[in-house]
Parts: C-alpha cells; structure tokens; sequence
C-alpha cells in the first residue's frame, strides 16, 4: 500500500503482562488514534519483556527510524519498572533525580508519604522533560525524539491532551468506512481496481459478523478528503451493480 | 528478570487496521494463554503493516530467533491479503495452489460459489502443511517454524485446537496472582527482596482500580510449582508484617 504522510512514530510496548496474555493491550489503539488526528501515522509496534538489554537494542533501532517513539509501561515504583534507567543507557545519558518530577511527587503526596518506591519514580535520564500527569502525580518524560508513558491505560490517556503541543504531525489521517452485507469474496475483485486506480490511498477490507449475519466493512484511509470522496464513489458504484446492501455498524 | 524456559515464540500480527488504531489486537493474549499453557514462552509481538517488504524482512529476523512463529491475519482473499505471498519469498518457495486445501474449499462451498476470490485462499508456499479451519473453511497453513493464522479473533481461536500436537513445548507455564489493598509503593522494597532471591522466577506488579478503590496484583510466574509456592510465603509474609489486605479479583 502506498502513502503519502510525512510523520511516522512506533510504539514500544514495554512489559511482560503484555506478552504473558494476562494483560491486552489497549494503548496501541489510543495511542495510534491520537496520532492519526495530529497527523502522525505509527508505523510499527513492539511489544517486548522488562528486560534492559531488549529495551535498550529495540529502542536504539526504533528511534534512528522514526519520527517518534512512543514507549508505554515500566515507569513505575516496582523492581520491574525499568524503562527509565534503560532509556538512559540506551542514549547514554546519566540516570538521575530530575529535579521539577522531585519537586511535583513531593507536594502531590501529603508530607511524609513520599517514600522510597515513589522516590524512584523521579529518576529519570538527564535532562528529561517532563510528560505531565493529571491522574495519578508521576509524570512521564521526553528525551529528543522518544516519549516514555506509563503503561495504565485511564493514566497514559490522560496525559496525551498536555502532549499534543510537543509533537509536530502532518495533516490528519482521515477514515472513511463502508460496511456492506456481503462477503469479501464478492467483492475482492472490484476493490483490487479500485486499489490499483488509488495507489496513494489505504484500503482495508475487514470482515464482520453482527446480530448473526456476516459483513464486510471496507475502510478507506488517506490524509486528503477528496482521494476518500472518490474511492467512496467508485465502491458505491460496484456495490449498486452487484446490488450489495450498505449497512451501519 | 530470569526464566528458564525451552520453547520460545514470536507473535507477528500483520494488519493495517490495528496500527491505524481501529481494532484492538486481542490475537496476542489468546496465543500468549494457549502457548503457555503448552510449555512456550511468548518472546516478542510485533505489529506491522501489509506491505511485502516488512512482512519479508520481520518473519526471516524472527524465524532464526524464536523456536516457533506466529502470524495472524493476511490469509483472506481481498489485495490488502499478502501473507501467503510474502511468505513464500522470505522462505524462498514457489507460491501455488495447495491441491488439499484447493478440495477442502471446493467442497465447502455451493457448487458455483468457489469464486476467484476464495480461491486465492488455497495459494500457499510449497509444501505448506494445512492448519484446519473448523469455524469458516479456509485453512491457515505452516511452513517450518512458522504458523500462519487468520486475523479474525474467533477463527483464530477455533484452529488452535488441531495445532496443539503440532507444537513441542515444556512445562506448562503457571501463574499465582495476590491481589492487594495498597500502592506499589508500600511494596516495592520488600518485592524487590522476593524477586533478588528468587532470580529465576518472574515477578510482576501490576496497579488496579476497582470499586472505586486502589489495589496492586502480584503475578508470579514459572514452570515450577514450587517455586511458585516459595514466592507466595515470603510475599504473604510481609504482606501480613505490613498489615495489607489480601483481596479477590
């Protein structure tokens, strides 16, 4: 499939409740949301264990081939919250107590509270900024290109709105889909001409199956308006001749 | 964090839809509980695009790493569907007609009905062994290490079972899980203990909010019950010395 977007990020996906089935993962489709409407498009995702030398090899090639990555998980108060002392090491940067995240933990938790575990969420590499967070007090951090989140979905969701600004994107991906009372056989035919007449557009064909009866939807995906206004129309076109009903999904 | 574990797995989810964001992947979580279940351990997820090249380049780096690779969607019959493609060319083999898989399609549908676009479903690389169907007739198929299944969730999930005896592993893979009335602050140290002298058990530590209320679940996980059993006393017994509730989830 061919596109046209200048931005591209991955997604690291850092954590072993991820790959042990006990956890699905859900921040990819937040995430990938979110940057689709800043115009940003992710090109890739790993999920990977809380084991360093991974983090710092993955991170390493992901971060020369991206505009952005984005790692989720591992910032916590717990011995297998080690994405930040990896992101260290995979820049080289000293990991170090990063003075505004002290400052911020100290006043959000009530005097005396502020533990050992919770310390050590301030560390952070050098001259990290800080990723603010409304939920929960402990901020993530941005070091040149890469983003740390936590991995909590409500938490790494509520930290996106202070992020927008940070991350500059193209026009926004936008989405059209065509949900149709067919099957993909019947149709596959005809998409691939519409395809081959649209290279520069993204064209999925997904079935479903719904309240007991089958469906396709046909998802079209560009940045320009007026390329998904044409597929629309050359799809509905084979979908009236091979008399396909169009639903709602 | 330490494991000893024979069997290795890599999960390559191939699918525009799930980077774009619009489905969530619940693929790696029903193969992560089932492969453990057999004794294999799932290493790492990738997530990537349809496009020839990745898909070339991500299985032939996988297939030489992990005992045994997965990939999930991409075997449908619409042009976005070019996973039996690329396959044959990262293994180097002839893409043709799977003459087994061509009669079991054949006889599947209504006379007449076996159209072009299922029959691009029965193009597999040579000498691909069948992976049965029993919820939509079109097989997936395994070549080597490597195990090619739909993306749909609950097609997936049926041809699990015919590809159990497919699979060597070890010792199924068991997880305990303490749930907990406390931060993971109020733990983290004393975890860390547990986890310093049980190197080769892995221990994670996961918040949750339920009810209203903050908790923390402890998953311990290993091969072996015992030492399962050896990780459960010594976190009950600080839980207890710090007067934590144990909770049901």
């Amino acid at each position: 499939m061919n596109k046209k977007v200048t931005f591209n990020a991955s997604i690291l996906i850092i954590g072993n409740e991820i790959l042990s089935g006990r956890t699905k993962d859900t921040n990819t489709a937040t995430l990938a949301n979110w940057l689709n409407s800043i115009g940003v498009k992710v090109g890739e995702v790993r999920i990977i264990p809380d084991v360093e030398k991974t983090i710092i090899d993955v991170l390493n090639s992901l971060r020369f081939n991206y505009d952005y990555v984005f790692t989720t998980g591992g910032i916590g108060p717990t011995h297998d919250d080690i994405t930040a002392q990896s992101v260290s090491k995979a820049f080289g940067l000293k990991y170090e107590i990063q003075k505004e995240a002290y400052k911020i933990l100290e006043s959000y938790y009530e005097p005396g509270k502020f533990n050992e575990g919770r310390q050590k969420m301030v560390w952070m590499p050098q001259n990290a900024n800080l990723i603010l967070n409304p939920s929960s007090g402990a901020p993530g951090f941005n070091i040149e290109n890469v983003f740390c989140l936590p991995g909590v979905p409500s938490i790494l969701k509520s930290m996106l709105g202070g992020l927008t600004n940070k991350i500059v994107g193209g026009k926004p991906i936008l989405t059209l889909t065509i949900s149709l009372r067919t099957v993909e056989s019947e149709i596959a035919s005809s998409l691939t001409k519409v395809q081959n007449t649209n290279k520069d557009v993204e064209i999925g064909s997904y079935p479903f199956f719904q309240a007991g009866k089958l469906g396709v939807s046909i998802v079209i995906r560009s940045e320009d308006q007026s390329k998904i206004e044409d597929c629309n129309l050359e799809i509905l076109k084979f979908v009236k001749e091979k008399n396909i009903e169009v639903v709602e999904r």
